[in-house]
């Protein structure tokens, strides 16, 4: 099987006689969307001809660019390939004629039919985080860049990919016990927001959409650091709980001016800070995109310690897989 | 004053000599950032060369894509235009050598004079719907797609802005009744979520975090309908209240399949639907971008109703221009 680096180059290459590459879709649903959010924030911040969009897959089924064609790349990933929307994304993407590559975790699956390059990810309790689907798919944007237009920041961002296991690691270790606290303190509140900017918005939305409210029934919203002065803050008073991520890299000041306004006028502040859990070792030019494997990696720490303590185990649900819709 | 037209073909103009126009970027903070929404969907399916982007003010400032430059429009919102963040926004773009087009209600401002051309839209109760921001924002699209590529449904948009004004005044009166139902059912609720796809997206978002956070105090997130069935599902009960836009459309499957599921499984369901408003009277290769002004103008008359019967005055604000943040 081809690595990202592989798939790329053999896809620009076959590209060459259509005119090259010129546009790259990331499509995916839920948690898989969620994963996809950093390699669209590269995309959209590194790339300068390159263009770029992230979708809901079945959104992109039923309203698909009209650039989708034989110069496009559309990257698709489902856990274990059986998404019918995501499916049915990479059968019209082929149709169209651009080039398909799936992410997925079971290699035996109804996705892989309809993609022309099959990336594998890692998964599971001890995985290397490295080599996980937020790192494949960031992978596959920062080929893609560096095949075509050069990307001036790729040995740092390789570098980054060779500590991001062990930071993530250390930091799933060092929050236990304010987890446990988490736990204890919020366990019977029925509204949790989380917060989050940059390209760690998509860790914030995950947990708020498959955590809070898929797995655990809590309502909940994910708020763009950004976006909380012009709206939600309003919504701040010493009871309600607030998740908030502070990440490292060029949006953190957004992430400090919430953080701060809640230690001003709200109470129930749960804090996760890539600085204060190590991210900064990577470098300055391309920490922002590493940011979501933190967090991603680490909300689980709490996640346990709240399903636990809830008696509500994360694998309880009422429709998804029991029900038709 | 230009309108969007004569600015954008002045734009085009000036950037002959520099290689011409290569991306457009919105940029707007809350309710702004929603009336965008549209725009960006429209040129994210539209366009095949022109790239695009919608960006929170704040996360633009500090996270500006690296194309940012003489080969860029950017265009930024600010009712009053005094947002510090899409000021800053305006600013640094034309230091990079951008074209910057600023929308704003109040013409005497200090956005304006960060912007090279200015755009004024109509606010207010008997507003002309068709010469609102988001039809504004949607015409430095259009205009910057046809004078560059070429849009091949420019007289059907054109003609779809002829029937807009009509059609929402009409679905007002519509509602009236169902609205005042609405706030007698909803007025105890403490979380009211909505939902909405497409280029209607924005809309949900909108009446989520600018009017049920902001202006009620209720807590909220916006559902995407496509990825509702990837993990907010599972919060669905008889008790939970959803607003649903069914938007006319590409997007309309993605609605009606939610809705079928809320029938199924919920019970407190409001639903927009611009299909029963009118709005299939615009040309189905255009409707898609119509969606919003329609339910962010039918809102307005739910709101009122909720508002008062609330005793909660939508302009109550326990933070906004009242503390430092």
């Amino acid at each position: 099987m081809l690595n990202a680096k592989e798939a790329v180059a053999k896809i620009i290459r076959e590209k060459e006689e259509v005119g090259g590459v010129k546009q790259v879709y990331y499509v995916g649903c839920g948690g898989s969307y969620a994963a996809f959010y950093p390699a669209k924030t590269f995309m959209e911040k590194e790339a300068k001809e390159l263009k770029s969009a992230l979708y809901s897959s079945n959104e992109f089924v039923h309203n698909a660019p009209k650039a989708l064609g034989a110069n496009s790349v559309v990257v698709v990933v489902s856990h274990k390939g059986n998404t019918p929307e995501t499916i049915e994304a990479a059968r019209i993407s082929r149709e169209a004629g651009a080039a398909v590559i799936g992410l997925t975790w079971l290699l035996d699956s109804p996705l892989v039919q309809h993609c022309d390059y099959v990336l594998s990810y890692t998964f599971g309790d001890d995985k290397d985080i490295a080599g996980e689907k937020t790192i494949v798919g960031l992978l596959t944007a920062v080929e893609l860049l560096q095949q075509t237009e050069g990307y001036e920041h790729y040995e740092a961002f390789m570098d980054g990919i060779g500590r991001i296991d062990r930071i993530v690691k250390n930091a799933c270790e060092q929050v236990k016990h304010r987890a446990q606290a988490f736990a204890d303190s919020y366990k019977d509140d029925k509204v949790i927001y989380t917060m989050g900017s940059g390209a760690a918005w998509g860790a914030a939305y995950l947990e708020s959409i498959c955590i809070f409210m898929e797995m655990q029934w809590i309502h909940s919203a994910c708020i763009h650091t950004g976006e909380f002065f012009h709206g939600p803050f309003e919504i701040t008073d010493k009871e309600t709980p607030f998740v908030i991520q502070l990440s490292e890299g060029s949006t953190r000041a957004l992430d400090e001016r919430a953080l701060k306004f809640l230690n001003t006028y709200g109470k129930r502040i749960e804090v996760l800070d890539a600085k204060e859990m190590g991210l900064s070792t990577i470098d300055a030019s391309v920490v922002d995109y590493f940011n979501h494997s933190l967090f991603n990696n680490v909300y689980p720490v709490y996640n346990k310690a709240l399903a636990e303590i809830r008696q509500h185990p994360l694998t309880t649900r009422r429709y998804m897989w029991k029900v038709e819709y």
